[in-house]
């Protein structure tokens, strides 16, 4: 940077400094006292609003199942440890981000394969796209999974994905915060020493334990930051949405929404990485609104559109995509007699629990935002 | 009283005062400024552990139900308020107690029939016992109730009780902390100024809104000191106990035991009191154990016995029981191939809100108590 | 009680049912099964407000000291256990409460004393009236007390009372929750295996480690149901008595108020009794109020009278007097030059975490009440 | 980045793939789809623990204080909006941090200055490092600041730094989240639309109303993510630091330690920023330890030197140095008689509400770290 004053304001309050022989050879010396003059940086580190640096974009899955099916006979589990094919966004490829601190990618496991055992600082949601025989073992508790259920392997669990002998070809989304994480610098891993761990509780336990609506095991305690309900199903929640939209109207900017909460505690299922389902009702179109925060979605049912930032993404089945923090977004079905179903991976827990979270709804133009591209 | 000295105990560190004529003249000189001599009284008010002024009983439901049925004669709902004929615990009839602080009453009402609306600071569960068209109205929230459902009509919320057209005659058990509303002085009672009130939601919108596990309604607040869950209803609540009872030994005093709670915080689904419904598997004899706290049971399920304090009570479907506060008890399932469920309403959230509560396992005996009675 | 139909009411919604033969006869049957017809008891237990069973009433210090010093020559120490003259309010001579469901006594001991160590469920406030040399131990740790100082003996504490060889006899008020522990039939004792406690702590540790506003002992922890704060100095506390007043307004019925707490929660002392000071400035006059909860006042400092319930108490420094639930109260400093200052004891923490706690301004007459006595 | 495979390792559940030409080709057809293969960077991502950018460095306060104060005549405080030299690690110049994400600068404010009133969801820490009559005005409530006093200016409050006309000129470090509120971009900024408020309440009432210990205002509420005691004092820091001195052996890590904390909550300061005052007894060496979260470290009294991951780092009265991640670190007071404090400023309310605070004690060479550079 040759220029210090590139970025003055003309604004009450605002850094308007130009630079001057003198205030450059000043700047000079502090730089080699490992310091700066403010107001050479103040309007650029103080910003009106954000403006992110995650582009908003659609992730095709048919353009990229092929490649996922591909890494199949590409590596060995052995080699590549895991075969994932992750979503690279352009403004977060050195962080390989999807969007904002958050990484998803598209694993893929042959039927009898069973991955390494190993624990991180980073926290993971395990979402099940297609194949059957899924199962995942957290902390030597085994959840058997199917398409649109998800697991969770929190911080700090030991954790190993698999799929049983008589099961599919699976195809999974990860997402975790690592990006996140690795900001924060407390990314800690560690390979399980057996590689394996044993499976010490019946199958399912958690959810036969903690996932009762309105009862708790006398005498069970749970304190740990995540949820103890490790597996989240997609038949209750589905159940749940048609519950809901049975009662109330609903978000104008979301439809139908739950979020996936930690029983205990009625928090998010993990201390950095929310969820929720949402569905939009046949017909459904919703208005727009912005709010901080980084979200993925994956389409789990329908087609329709999203409206980002004034930039139409048309989606089907097991799309993702992203909207970045403080990004207009709107979404609409396509469809005037099915439901779509949008499933939402985002670092909300992280932006409520430091204050940080602000929401505005669009006032203008009932809502909706000009399609601009 | 005419002795001053009739609690003395020969131990040191406790009183152990003599009358004396002057003693006996201080006394009555403290008495009539309104004062006493804390050693006449000390070890009555200090005792070494609880002894609840509660008779450990059992009602019999084929012994009460004619005489619920014949209240529909006897009395109109217009000059009786409501049908109720209530648990009076020898022990306590001075405050017209089923155990400790919690009343319970026997109510009996006609298809057709609606209770007229009112509050006040007591808090209630209603326990459908037998019939069909059960339904409750809580603040605008209209709830439908079947055999084992039971309904929450908090501290304050406007409630009444009916039974639809279609229906047939309907008993219930009605829980309440009135007696302990009383002693605490803070019993308020309004009728509503229209003597019934609106529906003003969906039926059942709570449990739809609430009642999914693992989830909350999007953008979903509630922070009441009760539960959002109006309604818990028998078939979710039975099929949990099946569900922990695969998962895991359950409890050597309770069997298989889940407790209700509010799902917003894992707590009680009421500040004053509490409930849980357990199962005693085929053939299952539990441990006596001992505990602060208050407790009514009734029998929704099968046929057995319990042992209180070394009384063996003989219990069938609909029986209520009842175990006062540090009594021992220890439960029997009579069959070898049929379970039985037991209802309980306690209180306590106010025994562990205020640091009251505590517990004790019988030691001896293998954990059985000889039966004296 | 020979007749069932004292408590009718002519309200709609009330009970009002007539005794009959057939009714009376019916009444009996139920009496033999253990049971009773609500509605000739529901008026009584279900009354329209609290009406408090205890009698506002005030202990004069000069009327009650010679009889606490009596108590010096009376008993001994080894025969009386503890020395102490407690406060009967006529209303509640049953369970030796001063008021609602708080007992209180005045102790006094001679330098060189030491009670004997001994712990409880119910929960103890020890304010020191007069004389130098107090101190008290708690579980290891020693505090020293001078005049207006309180120390918590929480539930289930070891605890014991002494005055050093070198102090002077010195009298103190002891505020327990022992009736309501007793009501809630959940009061233990135990006397210490040694009779006494060793000392396991620097002197007054508890207040030079968590009495230091808007900081925490790094790496401290304190998880239990009361205040680390063992002990509440009067120096600080009209020191913050008079920060407050030099900043805010104050309450109309209070004038400047301050709650103890907490500093770990900034919830009440301890789960079961709460306490306050509050300054009555120089010729302040407060409106009257009434709200649930039991309340015993000691006049720290000053003189002035409170009106109760319409009835008039004038007190001086020292005196006691209590105020009943629901009961409207407003008091008045008699000078014009002099501050006066007010310590209160309640059960505040029992009524706000149970949800009970209610409270109701007088409107009329500019919020005085009208004095009948 | 042209090869693929640069961080390749022989450990079993590691990736450990070399690139081929097939495989090359793979890698560049999932670039053009926004996508990569995860095995080419999963051990950068998942370091096995964290390694800091950050690097540890001391700014020496007689170096920069001239740079300080030549600002005073380089710019007006019109055009540079505050005339602050801030701290810029060279690990962390492009977000302008002093150590992870914290940002901090040098202020610097002639008498009768006042800077104009603005907001953002940054928050800030103003520490007084010299002058008189320093002040600071936030929603209304001004607050009079000496030296080592410092001041909270919470993320979305008004505020605005002033000297008042009859003060010295003064200098202070600001420390705020900037950097971390902008990488989770959510950080809004807004000037005052009278470039000044108002001061609505008495001076200094939020640390007579909050400050005192074990005591809140009766009836007061406060329920805001940061502490209500917008001023913590170097008095009464002190003073805490000697109470604690003298009833505990403090840390062997850190010496005499107090968190500053929210009064309501115990909790941190403010949500994203934490702040800790310890004292090192004269002789006071300490051991190494390490942990995750980033430190910024003031010497507030004394001299001494800390070995930060084996460099030593020789301080004095009002130099500042920095702790990044997991960076281990000891401390030692230079003088045998005087005792030496430093003030840090931390970003642990982050890493503790995420559940991302990792520690652990030097086991080796008696807890010191050879000292390399
Ligand atoms: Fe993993
Ligand atoms: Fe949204
Ligand atoms: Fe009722
Ligand atoms: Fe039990
Ligand atoms: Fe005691
Ligand atoms: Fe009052
Ligand atoms: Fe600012
Ligand atoms: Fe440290």
């Amino acid at each position: 940077m040759s220029r210090h004053d590139q970025y003055r304001e003309e604004v009450a309050g605002r850094a308007n400094v130009e630079d001057t022989p003198e205030l450059v050879e000043y700047y000079g010396d502090l730089k080699r006292k490992g310091a700066g003059a403010l107001w050479t940086v103040a309007n650029k580190i103080e910003p009106w609003e954000p403006a992110s640096s995650s582009v908003p974009m659609l992730w095709r899955y048919r353009d990229l199942r092929a490649d996922v099916l591909r890494s199949l006979d590409l590596v060995t589990p052995e080699k590549a440890g895991r075969r994932v094919i992750y979503l690279d966004n352009p403004g977060r490829s050195d962080v390989a981000a999807a969007v904002g601190w958050i990484y998803a990618g598209l694993q893929v496991m042959r039927p009898g394969e069973r991955a390494s055992a190993h624990r991180h600082s980073a926290s993971a949601i395990r979402f099940i796209m297609e194949g059957s025989g899924a199962y995942t073992v957290v902390d030597g508790h085994k959840m058997t999974l199917g398409a649109n259920d998800f697991v969770l392997t929190p911080n700090g669990t030991w954790h190993e994905h698999a799929v049983s002998e008589d099961g599919s070809e699976c195809i999974w989304q990860d997402g975790l915060d690592i990006p996140f994480v690795n900001a924060m610098e407390a990314n800690f891993y560690e390979v399980h020493p057996d590689l394996q761990q044993a499976v010490t509780h019946p199958v399912n336990d958690m959810t036969r334990t903690w996932g009762n609506p309105g009862l708790k095991p006398g005498g069970g305690k749970w304190e740990k930051g995540y949820s103890p309900l490790f597996k989240y199903e997609w038949d209750r929640t589905h159940e749940a949405l048609h519950n809901l939209a049975g009662v109330c109207d609903g978000s104008p900017h979301d439809g139908i929404l739950m979020e996936y909460v930690n029983p205990v505690t009625n928090g998010p299922v993990m201390q950095t990485m929310g969820a929720s389902m949402q569905m939009l009702r046949p017909g459904e179109k919703t208005k727009a609104h912005r709010h901080t925060g980084s979200y993925l979605y994956q389409v789990c049912k329908g087609s329709g559109h999203s409206v980002i930032n004034g930039q139409r993404f048309d989606w089907n089945e097991r799309d993702i995509f992203c909207v970045p923090s403080w990004a207009w977004h709107e979404h609409a079905n396509a469809s005037a007699s099915e439901e779509a179903c949008l499933f939402c991976l985002n670092d909300l827990p992280v932006m409520r629990a430091l204050g940080l979270y602000r929401e505005e709804a669009l006032a203008e133009n009932d809502g909706h935002q000009p399609v601009t591209v």
